[in-house]
């Protein structure tokens, strides 16, 4: 059994509108790219783990493990998708990592993926509210851009967090995703046109959201031991944690603080052992906006309620002192649901190996991704390490 | 971390259509006797694994480990579902086998649950269909009976097998279902009523394929350690093993064979050092009567073609040599997708316990759980014993 679990490969498939792809064809893709990647030999997969919300809805289409050993010609290996709502890739990396830890496989492919664009846009979002407790949220219209205004405008009451600071995390993020060739949208975006678009869900505005995307990631995981065979530059998990708050909004103390992501995040720093003045560059999971200053909190990057400030100064930008988002986010990079821990992974392991090019973070040897699931039912953080 | 992971607990809701419960209610259910059973306080339980196929468009509600966590009152700790088709329930054990092994968690509830009866007979089968090959299969309207129609039509061409052998599948788990508290259909069926049950998809009747079923099922899964805090009469996993063949049906050398049966029961069987004869009960997907017929010989308890036979002779029978789903099975308990395959373990608990009361196989030690997603495209296979 191994102690340390590696990431020795990853791949992408392009994120974005791909009208002209099916989920298999991009599952394979980013499964390919991270076996190439990892110079491994397709033979010494042992097993896939897949992090997927709804394909059955979105594309008619469940059974995707087997369907991708099947695709990626793969033999007879065991295979499974987790569902962890947005989490769902996150999940999937964390069960390969305790299938590795349990000694039951040694290489495994990780593969997130979603197809979003081939349904109606209402259909994308009745598909993405039973992420939410349907019989107390989502049954009443209660859609995702709602239950974060909720969360917005008490945030926005109780700390005097600000429309402008939203929008500004929108911008740093698109600011990044210039530099990332997967990312859905590699343009930049000025403040004004931020605080200038539609209203979704007062004080939520469109640009304050994450879009509509599909795309697929992978990962090559092994234990330790093997890491070596495929490569000089491997990665490892330092900690993996999970913690869930309740599924409904109303149910919280305080709707402003994810209790998932500050449990999820603490335990995460103790097995590392470390602070989290130690992290060197972050992924958190930045839905709405509003998402990502909570969750600059609740990990402990900023006080509650200052995180807006922390943008305000910068400190989160790529050259700031913690970057949080150098991919684009879920903001700019783009959310197949699926797919986007698997890709805060990606952008993780990149930037620790020293080739996330002109986002590099220089000497970044630590990294920390929170991907939550819901408004942070779910929460999985991850510590990767040199 | 422990080597072998404990049964402690187990628990059911009635297994058909129930109408005045929602999912979240048979699943708590399920959990809390499963609870109730183990003796264990929810406080200790750290984590869920949860198999589920299509909660997302059979019930409008995905995220169910957030929604388990919540509705058990069981705090912050973590869950998540997992999806390998009608193998979703034995993939769940499966996570949770390896989770404990891996030392990540020590006390675990496992869930498997679906509710099926709340969309129309159409939608149903929709829904069942995208776990089949959907670009190359269910698009051109090969629904599952059309499918297993294949496998039979070919069975009987090259063995010789019979109309009537299918039938004496479903009058064998329909008596035993009758001894079965928690099975949809109590009561024995006369093999002439079977016969003359109207065609789905020649040769497959109706008679002779499981039902639409609400349902689910739960276990308290444990490191060997803890299993004593809990109770003087564990079951152990002695192996957990599973493999993959193509998904679609067409892809495979020949239709009447299972790779994945044969490759995951071969290597369980290995891997707890057992041979097939010395294995005394089993629960086998008999998603259809043939798929029983197929896996009595995949698994080594017939020759290739003489599964018919095995049946004539009354070996899989209750009081046979090799007793074959105690239950009842997918056909007479019922099979609510996520939940069949935790369900087949619950059965098995209770055999090796001593406790099945009048359908109790005297004096079991080792029982086999085949679990199968598709047309065994999936197949996740689990030996316990005392």
């Amino acid at each position: 059994m191994s102690d340390r679990v590696a990431i020795v490969g990853v791949g992408m498939s392009k994120f974005g509108e791909l009208w002209e792809k099916s989920l298999r064809e991009i599952t394979l893709e980013a499964g390919m790219y991270a076996i190439f990647d990892a110079d491994v030999q397709g033979k010494e997969i042992d097993a896939i783990s897949i992090g997927n919300m709804s394909a059955g809805r979105f594309t008619g289409q469940e059974h995707l493990g087997a369907l991708a050993v099947d695709m990626g010609g793969l033999g007879n290996i065991p295979a499974y998708s987790v569902e962890a709502a947005c989490a769902s890739g996150g999940a999937a990396v964390r069960q390969a990592y305790m299938s590795i830890k349990s000694g039951e496989h040694d290489v495994m492919l990780v593969l997130g993926c979603e197809k979003m664009s081939d349904v109606s846009q209402s259909e994308a979002m009745d598909t993405i509210s039973v992420a939410s407790d349907m019989d107390w949220e989502g049954m009443f219209g209660a859609t995702f851009p709602a239950l974060y205004a909720f969360i917005a405008r008490r945030h926005m009451m109780e700390y005097g967090t600000t429309d402008e600071q939203m929008g500004k995390v929108a911008v740093k993020n698109h600011y990044n995703a210039q530099f990332n060739p997967w990312a859905q949208f590699q343009r930049a975006l000025p403040l004004k046109v931020v605080m200038n678009s539609g209203m979704l869900a007062d004080p939520i505005r469109v640009l304050h959201s994450s879009p509509i995307t599909d795309g697929a990631a992978g990962l090559v995981m092994c234990s330790e031991e093997r890491a070596k065979e495929f490569t000089d530059n491997p990665v490892f998990v330092d900690a993996s944690t999970q913690a869930t708050a309740s599924l409904a909004l109303h149910d919280r103390k305080d709707i402003c603080t994810m209790d998932s992501v500050v449990l999820s995040s603490r335990r995460a720093l103790e097995r590392a052992n470390l602070s989290i003045e130690d992290i060197d560059v972050f992924e958190l999971h930045d839905s709405f906006t509003i998402s990502e200053i909570v969750l600059t909190e609740d990990v402990g990057l900023a006080k509650k309620g200052e995180g807006g400030k922390l943008v305000d100064e910068g400190i989160t930008e790529l050259k700031g002192e913690f970057p949080v988002n150098t991919s684009g986010g879920l903001k700019a990079r783009g959310h197949p649901i699926g797919a986007t821990g698997v890709a805060q992974i990606v952008e993780l392991a990149l930037q620790l190996r020293g080739d996330a090019e002109k986002r590099q973070v220089e000497g970044a040897e630590k990294a920390m991704a929170v991907n939550i699931g819901g408004t942070g039912a779910t929460s999985i953080v991850h510590i990767l390490g040199r």
